[in-house]
């Protein structure tokens, strides 16, 4: 008989993004974070997985959930906002986990500002999705179910 | 029949500011938060605005409450501590909100370490007021609700 | 009667790429060029598109490749290779282009050499995908689709 | 019987100053030099001090300016303009003078060009204002009259 | 009558280190948080010394120790782990405190990345062991209790 | 009797400069490659001067174009376009020659992204006219026949 | 009836080219300034535009030329000498002057020292001509008054 | 029987390498292209080994090259030229062949410009041979020989 | 019958350490070469081994003296000086011993001049003990025993 | 007969140093600048030399009288003050001149803030005699007479 | 009557390279510098050359056996280890040598630490072999030979 | 009765400084060493003081030196050649002696290679005279003289 265990990936955003909709929406688009989550369950669900979502403002509660995630999570999809480029402690709890991580940004990082341009958090991630808005999300989310695939 | 609105204010008192009075008083000065926080709110009273006080040592509650501040507040006037030079989730709160920013430090940045030097946050503010101890706050704060009257 | 016409995409091969399956499998996977094209076609048949593949060692023929493509195509899915860091004349051919550009690698960029960080072409793209082999891409592919939508 | 002595400060407008109010008016606002010395001599009639006014695009003169106000000032409120960014010889005069200084500027240097971040010249002054156009020059002007209160 | 009285040190474990024993076990050894404090607490009581320990992974919580701290300690011996390069704040809080305070890394920071290199909180400290494991700390624990003797 | 011989000069057109007219008409003009190389043959008729004119896309055929070129031309006039900040290869060439050579710019190069105030290829040639359109190239052809009738 | 008005422009030599002729002459050529300035009027002559030139060693009283040049000119030609590369303050006279400006030098800077390879001043410039002695004015002078047409 | 193989070298001259004998002549010698490569297969003759020489002014027909040796040839001697400090689509292609490379340089890189100081190629070589004109050329075959006689 | 070997250990002191309490006191403390090493051969007893002590002011001898501790001792103690920061070929020496090394350094290096903070020679130890005078190398010296220990 | 030529000096004091005396007296001694000159005069006499003095805060001022020395002067005494750091004007001037300079500080500029450890005048002055005060001045003429005397 | 005069050589190991055969024989290989020495006598008296071999952990050591070649020695061979990126001393001794020298290396100092990538020594030898080991030294004493033939 | 004490000084030679008089002769004169030692000694009986004189290439004795002239010298004037721009070991053996300490070079170091315009040990002297040959030293013993006399 045949185990099936679905496969389920904790959804990480970063500060300010529960401003989304509201904040620069000709920048990071009108869809609020609430209907983001929704999408992302939707696709989630479409490709047979479960998904958790953890918004915070505070560096210490993302690593908290890193590392929480250990315990239930097959991979994580982070938006680290601004702490992608200052914070050395995520990018230890990333490396720190075992888990498959895909980082993804709404806007394309590259064209910003220099301090934008360096990820600390990036370079212990699978890869990167950048510049595509929910977008980015959607595709992040589908490479990490394929690429956690292997890992059951 | 006029209607008058009472403005608001949020001020920001960034890590370490709790310490007023008793940290290196000859760098700033023997003043507690508390009468400083007092002296701020007599200053707004002149003014006719009101004032709500936030000390936090967490980068992510600093962001919580500018973006609460949204909802309430005319302005912020913010002293974002050693974060001034760190934080770019900060910065990207200040710049997300609405509000008028002001950005006060008690020590003249100008003449400290070279990591003091750069504000990262002070770019998306109004403007800057630096090394005037307990008279920064008060000109920052007669200058942001000149600067925000217009807002009404 | 409703006038249906197919879009076309660019998928632009930089340097080396031709070498894919030999190349250090181990970072770039073992599926060959020609495979990988396949399976682009593939998926482009799947979305309603048509596909033209280009792959050359010479940073001239790649300029030729991006320009011609304004007559053609609705957009362009280039991974510039070792261009990314070097060729200002390849980012104004993409940036001179009408086309909607998704930059895509096939490793983590941000965890290689320091001179592989910065990508010169990735600031006149839409966004970029790395890290991911094939899957960079079928998802830069998808995401182009997705983007190109509105432009017809 | 009490001495009454009233206070002078010298207020110092480096280079292009002189062009207020048609300068970019967008950036610098529409007061005219003579409508801000005005608005300046007005406040400080209000706080009981004296004022007298310098303009120049020369920096050996500011800093004659500077050497001789030791002999009749009690501060000095200086914009330097382009000189704050580039001039050791004005930081020198103003640390050679045993008067209170007080920096200002008219936009928040800080969201400028990367040559207009660092000052010279605000190393050595008591702190800055910058940012609030005509206000930099009053709040810098009130908070010049109650540092230098002391010195009497 | 000879009054005793025990000194008593804070112990803090910045972030990630409760992975401790989990986390890349070949660099940072297998023994747990737990077994490392209770390590610490046995070391303690030879010296005839109290401990109390500190893990978050929150800057915010950190500085609530190191300046909480001030009221019971004699010195804090301190593992910052990420924050150590990147928390201007923490140090602020350490530079604030009247104690005497250590830092110890499990791994030699001078042989890893770049931005594993500066110490912006070893600054502020006493000085630093590190490179050795469960050693760093216990070493760092002597010296904290000699050097911290002088100042009962 | 007197032996007249007409100067011939090298006009080359780096990548992109094919698109003239159609690429960013606001930073570059409407006028053609076509028009632009008519115009510049009227002037030197107008000089007694001959002109070929070469566009490429590739770095190598650049260079081989400046080799040759030392077979019959008297001089160049080159618009290296994003070459010439990236290219040690085409400096080369241009110095290797035994030409008077100018370079050329339609846009100011002083006024543009950082890694264009770099010209590699401007160092070996005679000079450079930039910021000025049709007129650069214009300007820069007398330029060149007067710098090079002494070579006859 | 045609109102014909003849359009004037200023002439500025920065720092140290009141010695042209006797300095350097096998960089400079062997024109004296006054030669120099008989040439271009010969030009303007010729072009139908009248020329006033100035020549000062003092950064002020190029500030002060440029400022007043608002007055009565229709253009600028600018060599800054020295202060090209060190002058913010003339960088800022010129962009808050409404009139059209074209830098020129002597030698190309190219090709000297480090520091002369920065020019603070042709970033607000419309272009420039650099290498070709006397006739970078020449140059210039023409580029000036076709450029200026446009706007009587 | 013993079976002899001989073994075949690919000899690369980068750009600007054609115009040997007659381009500076005191810096790289007074030999032609054509006589070093006599001078070089007389030597390979001696050590019983074939070559093959390819001169490209094209960064795509080095990268074309270096990818076919690998069908025949058992090592590469190259001298990239100026594209030793731009190309990293070269260094990909070497670092990609399976083949035993060594950089080559007429001239010593190591007391020339700042940017020529930097190989991107020679990381990836075996190693380098610098400064001895045609000499280098002789050292490094007789090297690549010595060194790819493993490889058999 | 047991065979029981005593472990021998290296101390090092580098240049100006034979200065030891009389080289400012107030950074160094008080106690002499000689009484350093005589406290540290006090604990080398309690520990149950020997110490061999080389002071020399001489790079090479301090290079010598590593080379040929590989015959006797069981690692290294060292404190560097002034070598730290400019020895690469001490470093080459300490990497290419098979021994363990520790570095100590009397004073805290991360507070002092910008060119104390980079210790080329800690990168190839196994740790790092700095601040804290004769307790440094004390703790340095108890750490390489224990470290040791498994060595035999 | 011999004729008798007495030689002349420029000596120039530049911005500040008219304090000298007064300001800070612990840095820079307290003979005033009159003082200064009156030895300086008559360490000139026993050379049988005569000196001309100029001080002045105007960067335009000093390169006039640098230019105007060329007429009368054998050779010039430079205390450039803070121009040294910031003049490439002034630097022009003394390498246009034809005479002999030499630069003097009476302080030691290798020991102060990493901007004055650059001087742009030093490297075209034949050499610098810094931080001894008066004598660095007296030396500096000194060497200047020697200096100069192959020059007549 | 051929008078014939046998040339000598100055061979010169820097530090460390005494433990050839036991350092890291896996980048250094297994050759003793006995070994080493042995073969480059082989291979100069297969030149018709006599070779002096000397080995030096100290620079100032090899700075005299510079020196002291110029007396007996037609060229100078040299490994200068970790003294090739630090030592300005030795690179002056070479510099003021009237002989031919040669910089060799055993491994490929490009594809090693940063600080192994500058070597100030080479700057003026007259070229470098970096990378092949023994060969390396080989191939140097040959090129050195045939360099230094003309010098006769 | 008066107890007259004869001064005595060190004077340092820094390596190469041996080769003085055959070393670029055009850019360190033609006086050798011995020369320069015995115009100095004539020079220092003319002060009333005596000289000792000490040449090494070895950073280690310099060092040595410097420690021990303590005991017997009022002075020392370095020249510390190629280590000024490397040694920290020197500078901390200058700056942990009581004497005073005057740095000498024979060329201008500020208009040499970069990495000779930093002098580590210069901070850490009096004063600097440099550029002027023989005359550098005569200066200094000179400045030295004078300087030292209030320290008896």
């Amino acid at each position: 008989m045949i185990k099936w265990r679905m496969r389920w990936y904790l959804v990480i955003h970063g500060p300010n993004l529960n401003l989304l909709g509201s904040r620069e929406p000709e920048v990071y688009g009108s869809l609020s974070l609430e209907q983001l989550d929704a999408r992302l369950a939707q696709e989630a669900a479409v490709l047979g997985a479960g998904l958790r979502s953890l918004q915070s403002n505070h560096e210490g509660e993302i690593i908290d959930g890193v590392q929480e995630a250990q315990a239930w999570a097959s991979g994580i999809l982070i938006n680290p906002g601004g702490y992608s480029h200052t914070s050395v402690a995520i990018r230890d709890a990333l490396a720190a986990s075992q888990l498959t991580c895909i980082e993804v940004h709404l806007s394309n990082i590259h064209n910003r500002e220099d301090f934008r341009q360096r990820s600390l958090t990036a370079a212990v991630c699978r890869g990167v999705v950048a510049g595509f808005g929910l977008h980015s999300y959607l595709a992040g989310l589908r490479l990490l179910h394929e690429l956690s695939a292997g890992a059951d």
